[in-house]
């Protein structure tokens, strides 16, 4: 029997994971309007984490909408329980240190501030990111032409169209993305982070 | 605009990914009666993982059954989602280079084949781990007396008792947990793990 495997009853607390891997996780929610710049952000910042050798994963719909979400349609009982499922996910990547990245219109303030609950019961730090540019702007964007078809009525319940998103009001960090660039964004983020101490400043550049 | 962030439109691959990390994610799925052993390893693997630096994450009943998959029952359609869910998730982990490990009886091997079958297509590897000890054994541990409260009609669909459990044909490890014991069971799957390459052999001490 050797010697070196260690172990004992029970399952690893948070504070025992994050000592043994140098590392601790927390979400970052990323919240807007379709075309707001959600998931271009939510990219780069991964990108930026996982360079700076830092284990991170992104939430988006390609992932989850294809997969775990698969059995869910668009119908409010749907959207609440894809974004419960997604909070739950998110929070069991947190709890083993990975900084976990969600990318959804996530429009319901309420849902958000579950998925916000449920993180900070365990302990989990919850990062609000509002991915925010003015309708005018992403209807103008509208690189999918969802908005076109969400006006004439070819797509029904589309967020701020046609079913409300209710904007964040105390979110962590607030972009306005149709006035800063894709790295400015990553970088007050990045920012957040290390001021929090939740990454350390010399582990990335900032 | 600083110059150090990097980042390319698009998803971060999984070789890239792996390359930045240098780690490969891979979900070790166990599967075995209730009371087999299958948590009790999957926790001691999860503690030799993690303190060899490893980082590696536990999906069991405590953290699925509570949370993501609190709105799910018993009844066969349930515990297939329950199942497929648990797949996804496990997936994901692997994808983002984590070392999932699940816990569950996953009795079905139809839904064991689905969550194979999904990972093969992501390119990910899946270790199949039947925890195997004769009824009589299991019965006779019966830590929660759940045998007991099946075989006198208190617990439905008992796996074993009055729902089939449908033994692994061909795992990839096979685990005798009345013969061997818990370090022995840890070793074996370590050991699979570094044959194939999956870890380091530098990494951890056989």
């Amino acid at each position: 029997m050797a010697s070196n495997i260690t172990w004992h009853a029970g399952s690893v607390s948070l504070t025992e994971r994050q000592d043994l891997l140098k590392q601790k996780g927390l979400t970052i929610w990323f919240t807007g309007l379709s075309a707001s710049g959600k998931s271009t952000l939510a990219t780069a910042l991964e990108q930026t984490l996982l360079h700076a050798g830092i284990i991170s994963y992104r939430l988006d719909g390609d992932n989850i909408r294809f997969g775990l979400n698969k059995n869910l349609g668009f119908g409010p009982d749907d959207r609440t329980e894809n974004i419960r499922r997604i909070s739950e996910v998110a929070k069991l990547f947190a709890d083993s240190t990975v900084i976990a990245i969600t990318a959804f219109i996530s429009p319901y303030r309420q849902d958000r501030d579950t998925a916000r609950q449920l993180h900070q019961e365990a302990g989990i730090p919850f990062v609000e990111v509002f991915a925010d540019a003015p309708l005018e702007v992403v209807e103008q964007r509208d690189p999918k032409g969802l908005y076109k078809k969400a006006k004439a009525g070819e797509i029904k319940e589309f967020t701020g169209i046609s079913a409300p998103y209710e904007a964040p009001e105390k979110p962590e960090i607030h972009i306005r993305t149709d006035q800063v660039s894709v790295e400015e964004g990553v970088k007050a983020v990045i920012k957040y982070l290390v001021d929090q101490g939740y990454i350390a400043a010399d582990k990335i550049k900032q």
